[in-house]
């Protein structure tokens, strides 16, 4: 059993291997802060999220390389929402103080990590480890750019603009229901239950697809899909001071959320109930429409376009969210709404 | 008691009450990510830190308001020690799902938290809270820029230059010491063992100096008193390839120090281990050595010239640094040095 400080050398050590650089960057770890060059005519986009362990994932489910790949995830996720492009990032560890086989844990945890700042060109550049007698949790940061003023709001959406979606929703809830119930992970196996639990344990951000969405200025209002398309597309709702109406028929329910729902509208409400489909959902005029669809042919992904942005006074005030089903509009409620906004 | 929801919204609150604006935020809290200006010739400095309960901090002897200032010190110290000026805050709280009054704490804790944001013009831009099953911990981020090229890094260290501290070092360690032993926090009370307390669990950073040395051009290298002074020379002279001799007589040891060590040497060996002074520790061409000074008068600090650095080969293979003492050099041992650097 390594020491303590043997331990957080050896995670220093596996950091320092896979320490890349970039053209932004003056000075990454190893000093009291790292030091990013900035540009006029540039801003920068800043995100954090927090993932505890036994409240965001459990490690009895959880493969340790595929937490690292969530872990940066989440928060490319949400610099690809605000139309950006990622490039540096940071990571707090809070580690419990005794947990058992250590050593290769980090080592695949870092894979995953690593091999998706490659993929997307980030770069670590800073981060803070500690040991903890509580859960791991893990802080992730992430440091994008963006054109002045090309940064996508949630609260641009106006009357008018059409709502459009990658790829589809509800995998990723049904992976965590089959995680629930005792389903394992098989890299080996290519099934929908495989599928299901990839996309809970192993999310893809859209980064492509939202870095040009902000370099084109084609979207009005993007977010993320992190609380189920129901709540996310209420939060864009209030903070434009409109509402939205959502045709049933177009929403792209995944194939795996019949695992959990064989019942169509049982499947629909779980799947807009659901979180963490980290899909981008997006508001724009509909003149837009056929650039938007020519960036998801390059990024080889599914656009589909489920309502329209209407003006606020046409919801109910319980909802901002209106469905249109076989030709006749009801109030769609939002479970678990929170009319507060955004933890950001 | 609230629920969950409930409380995190009360803390949402608490933040937006708080919530100041700056010349270089674009958009604050409330999207996937804060959006903030970048200028030509300037750098972005970013650092994190993270404390954790009962490893970092104790519930039962912190003043909450303490709390809320000591989380951004630290962070802020950090810029403080690049020579930057910091601008803007992310603050991530993992929050044990079981505590008592947490209302009052949190208020308390805002009150001193964004009483530190005010004074140096930090704006909070984001962040993030979850619910914990282990203990409460707080991730602090700061960004600051500093103009191109005026960072001070731990790297700069050259022969001939001569070393300085600001204020004292040892009343911090003095401070958590007697917190083990019992002492209470009376701020009623103006004795040695009250500001010792105080050092401890109210750190004053030292923006305003960092900030003068970095505009100034005035050090070659910098870093902040966190790990003590010993190991954070140390960190410092191995970052730079050199060594430091260290003037035992003109070490500038806390008055409070003596409340835990009445003999001169072993309250010396106390300072210079203890962490947590937050003290900036420079080295300059002696050339600069009156700037540094009219700097430190500026900011009503005190400023002590301690040592020099010297050639590596001057310094034995156990320690890069060297004490000289009644006119002989002897190696200084560095108690629990880290051989691999900086955690960032």
């Amino acid at each position: 059993m390594p020491t303590e400080f043997e331990f957080i050398k050896r995670i220093r050590d596996q950091v320092r291997r896979r320490m890349s650089t970039s053209p932004g960057l003056v000075l990454g770890i190893g000093d009291d802060a790292a030091i990013l060059r900035q540009e006029s005519g540039r801003e920068t986009l800043i995100t954090t999220d927090l993932l505890v362990e036994n409240v965001d994932f459990r490690l009895d489910y959880a493969r340790p390389d595929w937490l690292g790949h969530k872990t940066l995830a989440v928060s490319l996720s949400d610099i690809a929402a605000m139309g950006g492009v990622p490039a540096f990032s940071m990571l707090t560890l809070a580690i419990p103080i005794l947990s058992p086989d250590r050593e290769s844990f980090w080592e695949d945890f870092f894979e995953g990590y690593f091999s998706l700042c490659e993929r997307y060109q980030v770069t670590l550049v800073g981060g803070d480890i500690s040991g903890t007698p509580g859960p791991l949790s893990l802080d992730s940061m992430v440091v994008g750019n963006v054109q002045s003023g090309h940064a996508v709001r949630r609260s641009g959406a106006k009357p008018g603009d059409a709502i459009y979606l990658t790829g589809s929703i509800g995998a990723s809830a049904t992976g965590l229901k089959l995680l629930f119930d005792g389903a394992l992970v098989d890299t080996t196996e290519e099934s929908l239950v495989q599928r299901a639990l990839r996309a809970h344990l192993r999310p893809e951000p859209r980064v492509g697809y939202g870095r040009r969405v902000g370099a084109g200025s084609l979207a009005n209002s993007m977010i993320d899909i992190s609380d189920g398309l129901a709540q996310d597309l209420a939060h864009m709702c209030e903070e434009s001071l409109v509402a939205a109406i959502v045709d049933y028929d177009t929403v792209p329910v995944a194939d795996e959320a019949a695992l959990v729902h064989q019942d169509e509208w049982q499947a629909f409400l779980f799947a807009i109930s659901g979180g963490e489909d980290f899909e981008l959902l997006l508001t724009a005029d509909p003149k837009q429409e056929p650039a938007l669809r020519e960036s998801a042919d390059q990024e080889g992904l599914r656009l589909t376009r489920i309502g329209e942005i209407v003006d606020a006074a046409t919801a109910s005030p319980a909802s901002p969210l209106i469905l249109r089903r076989e030709g006749s509009l009801e109030p769609l409620p939002v479970r678990g709404f929170n009319h507060f906004g955004s933890k950001k």
